[in-house]
């Protein structure tokens, strides 16, 4: 949220303030002047991502130890619902990276984690994701000495174009296991395709990756460990999905005060002279905050029970994870009708006018709607209510 | 909705017959094909319009002794939900025909009515509206011949470009009354202009014009009455946006279905071998369609108020008029929720692989969300309180 | 809806007037009067009972032929929601006697029809139920001489209580099948049990029968005919309790008006010196009306879908059945909603001095509660969306 | 919620453990033992009441310095809702005697907090609220020695009936301002009345009191401080509300679950062999948690605005007693519906015997019914959105 316009509307914790992010106001600001003009032409912000990477958020979740920021998750959520509000494609990027960070630190053994680690505070690394294992086109191919070949393609690989490094899973037949690695994005025979099109979330570099005859060293090849410790991942990636939801939502109801606030006029038949003053305009706003309110509360929660999970590292039980799989699933029911809603009902607070496309207001429900459908709504709640009705706790899988 | 393809998913009234309508099915094919291509790229549909006018559906509102189908209004309303299942915005053009028709009948002396609506039958011709009492711009000087000289403008002129008459308003500052008339588009001042780009209804031509010394012949000059039997023709306006919601609503719960049923894939998670047995996706069809039914069947009752007062003329009562404007009220509070609902969760039923830009489903969401906002939703639902709690009737405006 | 208090706050469709109706007004007036009274008290209502019976209202569905009003289906759910609007208990007990004499009607032979059906006019009898197929525990043994012993016991016999006479089902072991019957309430060894003790409609009758070695007469069996026209008994059945829910609803808020307009004070912030003139307050009553209309809008549909396939008599198809029942899901659907969400809101409306128990406002949610649990709204919604996903009609069975 | 039947299914924080409170899962089974009946019958739990001054719960807002247990906000409100899980009257009692101490508290001179504090602790004071500021029947004349008569009565004085001792406001007409004081129920002239009938919250003991000739002695005066810390108390009250309400969905759903478990029967065309399996039922479950979650989630976040604020005592500013409140009505609105909406839901996941009166499964529904209208939800809404849309906090009266 843009400090000077309205300090606190939306602010229902103590601020973020880590120190090593420089001027986090001037970023979102301008982040802000393109936004909508990006929104409406797509394609890549390589210039916003320069930026991002020179305020050092793309080591928010690398350990002090490897020089990074070491962030708490809540803090984490908090700068990527934050940047969420102005730009949530761009936001998903920082989220998708600080991911990839986290496979390499729980997957990675100790010389990669440092490798990569390191690599990414001194290079300013931006990572893609090409561990989609509901997509199983990329095989592998093992070399014989430890590495592999790939050759193939994955879909959906967020933030692989304009990135540096990227983290990949792939099938192996001969084994009939997955096989995850990491490879530079710049490596011989990886084609970033600029095939991503959708109506929302559209400068999250999500094009597929084509892969021909791709070398993998055996020190990229990363060791997946099943344990509840290292499950956490999925929930992370997730709770990414609801924070952006959440700042979908504040940043609309953003766009909503500013907008009526600047050029609101009441309706002829309201009675009033000012738009602000309109009880039933005033309803609205109550009923958006209050559902914007409520995510960021349950977003708040489950990042409070990641966090405690986190710091329990290997000692993590799996009943431990199950519960902040449960606390993830509400927040994530929550946020996702709150960036609908929010981001739909802008327009019958700012009225007819608002539609003229060049303001690009629906920006906001298309990058909500596309984002909301990464998987099924239903079968969140499915999970909370078999727990509510029998106790039984939500596994944990490698996608949700 | 395309009847080869699923014959009465939708159907709750018996079809329309109107004999001199030169197969609808095709013309409904023939704008489907490109009707998602047409909404990304805006513009003006020539083409499309030319079919529509073929197929004789501009004279749906000249009465049958000027030549044109005469059709009553749950018939025409019918016809124009029919087509706004595929395409709202060329329904709305429809629709607004039928209403500058209606302008004429209503406000137009018997020599006025014979050439307009003589004409429509014979000249095929569209209509354009600038007749937006909200919008004041335009000013009319009398001439001293009872004709009128026009100079400024007008916003949101629906249907204009493209047509061949309109009706304007315009106020005189001599007498501080507004001056009504019917001239045609291409007189001689007149620049429609190509400035219409909203996020929806991107075809609806509703630009704005400018007028330069336009000339107004003292026989163009409607008299506008300002009794019951003349205010219909707000609820008839209105009547038109009611069933531009639930042809949305319908188009985008058929599309959703073609959708599912030719690319649907259940979830890993949903133990089901086809995503058409998965029980909350058939959950989610039902609630859609329970809304969309809800809004045809409100829709059906206030097009029979309407045609009921209709038949009255002159002899209708304000009393019995204000029935008609409650019963419109109540249609438009449930379509318009209807509209942006279903074509909403038209992507919760479909999946994110249906939020590629190119199929434009969010075409449907899109025309919802600009044509609700034609006026507040929530004054309409203050006239329903009103009545409810206070017996008080509402009253019918030239707008409202 | 008490026509001297607001004569058509509710009124949508033309008034009902069966000629034959002795004073409907005056009934409902005496019906209210005590309406409060007795759902606190339960029990029976014997005076009530026979007001209806005097108003010759239990002959409704009782065809021309053999004396009765024959009212088409439009016309006595009219009847019944008005009823309900002010007891439901009451229009239930009208409804399922109008429910027996259509099991006599289409199960019945020539003999059968003529007996009971004259004999429903010339004695005004109430009928009971006892025909819920989920309860298998009344036993019938096969007498050699085409009639039947009963043995055993039926749960939920709505109407039993108070009753002349009553239909059954029963289980007859020896074939595997069920059979069916018309027998006096009074015959020996029936025991109507006064165990109904329910939180609404405590006013039905509909406790438990015991059967002790029951004589049923060879005449008394009825042959349950399986042909699409007999199965729309079961919908019939259906549309009882949708009118009761329609009722509630109007019922509910016809009682928050006269309670606003009588004891409304508007509340210390409101900045309105009447309770009628708060916008939130208005808007309330804006919302319970739509809600309210759109329930008898789509009951409406669902009648005079029920009484275009009735007047089709054996020729009725399957499918065309099945369409009824569609209809009949949908409008269940919305009534249910709205028999709940407006007799919760009335207390919103009201305010806090409504929740006074003599006055006995929970009533409407009490009875909605208990009456909407019939069947699972879930299998509703399921048949709705089965139809719109993949085209499947509903199947119409004995009890749904 | 009852620890042993199912450990943490509504457990989202900490679990409180103060650890004086003598074996509070004891006090729950016994509460919950007769609350069905105690709600049908209403009237006065004297024996009830005992059992939870016995576990010491009536000095839960009592400082340590005068011996009570000195619990923090948080902890105070997890004890009221989880009381309310059970019994929600119960806990209302317990609730406003922590706010009669906090009056005490705030509002009192060393002396008055001395001597009513210590005695709370020593004597198990319950207290009763009679300081209802919209209710200004009671008047109070100057005795000349800075005591006071009072004359007169109050409405809605929960607590009274059973009480040791009582806060009340009367109006002074001599200098047009209201007077405060603490006076020993039993004091001659005072009458409690047994006219508490509501529909829910049954035994709250919130009937009415009549004052004649009362003696307020001169140290039982109270200094009603206008500071924004002596403020704290109304919010500390709204809070009571909210954690009621929280405590009813919780409760509401704790028995629904264990309502199916132990006799929920699948439905006849399910499909599923358990109830519990029912993919309806568990997506209602699902429904139902979310909301009792995120009401308990706003409730947390409120109580710990709350208790920053009271930490801060008479150095707080109007401006942070302001977003206390603010965020107490987002809390109030979110936990208003979830306590409707879980309790009327409750039936529909148990299904039509759930209603037998005698199981009074409909309290939860009453007691949120009754609690809820306490002040208007509308004006909450308004609270908010005013902020949202204009910045404007809102105001901390006496009442709201």
């Amino acid at each position: 949220m843009n400090e000077p316009r309205h300090p606190d509307a939306l602010r229902t914790h103590d601020a973020f303030a880590a120190p090593a992010v420089r001027d986090l106001a001037g970023l979102l600001d301008a982040l802000r002047a393109s936004a909508a003009k990006r929104h409406r032409e797509g394609g890549h912000a390589a210039q916003e991502k320069q930026w991002i990477a020179d305020a050092q958020l793309l080591t928010l979740a690398v350990p002090r130890e490897f020089g990074g920021l070491g962030a708490r998750w809540p803090e984490i959520y908090e700068t990527i619902r934050t940047i969420a509000r102005v730009d949530s494609a761009l936001a998903h990027l920082l989220g998708f990276t600080c991911l990839q960070v986290v496979s390499v630190n729980v997957w990675g053994n100790a010389e990669q984690r440092a490798r990569y680690l390191h690599g990414t505070v001194e290079h300013r690394w931006w990572w893609g994701n090409a561990v989609n294992p509901l997509d199983t086109r990329l095989i592998a191919t093992a070399s014989g000495d430890g590495g592999y070949l790939l050759d193939g393609q994955k879909g959906f690989c967020s933030g692989t174009r304009g990135s540096q490094m990227m983290t990949i899973s792939a099938h192996d037949p001969a084994t009939g296991k997955p096989v995850f690695a990491v490879v530079p994005t710049a490596r011989e025979g990886i084609t970033v395709h600029e095939d991503w099109n959708p109506i929302g979330q559209r400068q999250t570099d999500s094009g597929s990756v084509s892969f021909a005859r791709v070398r993998v060293e055996p020190d990229e090849v990363l060791e997946r460990a099943d344990t509840p410790y290292a499950s956490l991942r999925t929930l992370i990636s997730q709770q990414v999905l609801i924070n952006l939801f959440v700042g979908i939502a504040q940043g609309a109801l953003e766009e909503a005060r500013a907008y009526v606030t600047q050029h609101g006029r009441p309706w002829i038949n309201a009675g009033v002279d000012k738009a602000t003053d309109d009880p039933y305009l005033i309803q609205r706003f109550g009923q958006m905050r209050v559902q914007a309110v409520s995510a960021e509360a349950l977003a708040a929660r489950a990042a409070h029970a990641l966090d405690g999970a986190w710091r329990q590292g290997s000692s993590l039980s799996a009943d431990a994870l199950a519960h902040v799989a449960l606390a993830t699933s509400e927040a994530k029911i929550v946020a996702h009708r709150a960036a609908l809603d929010v981001s739909e009902k802008l327009f019958d607070a700012c009225g007819a006018r608002a539609t003229h496309a060049p303001l690009a207001l629906d920006r906001f429900w298309r990058n909500a709607r596309v984002h909301t459908l990464h998987d099924p709504l239903d079968y969140r709640v499915r999970d909370v209510g078999r727990y509510a009705l029998s106790g039984t706790l939500p596994e944990v899988s490698l996608y949700t």
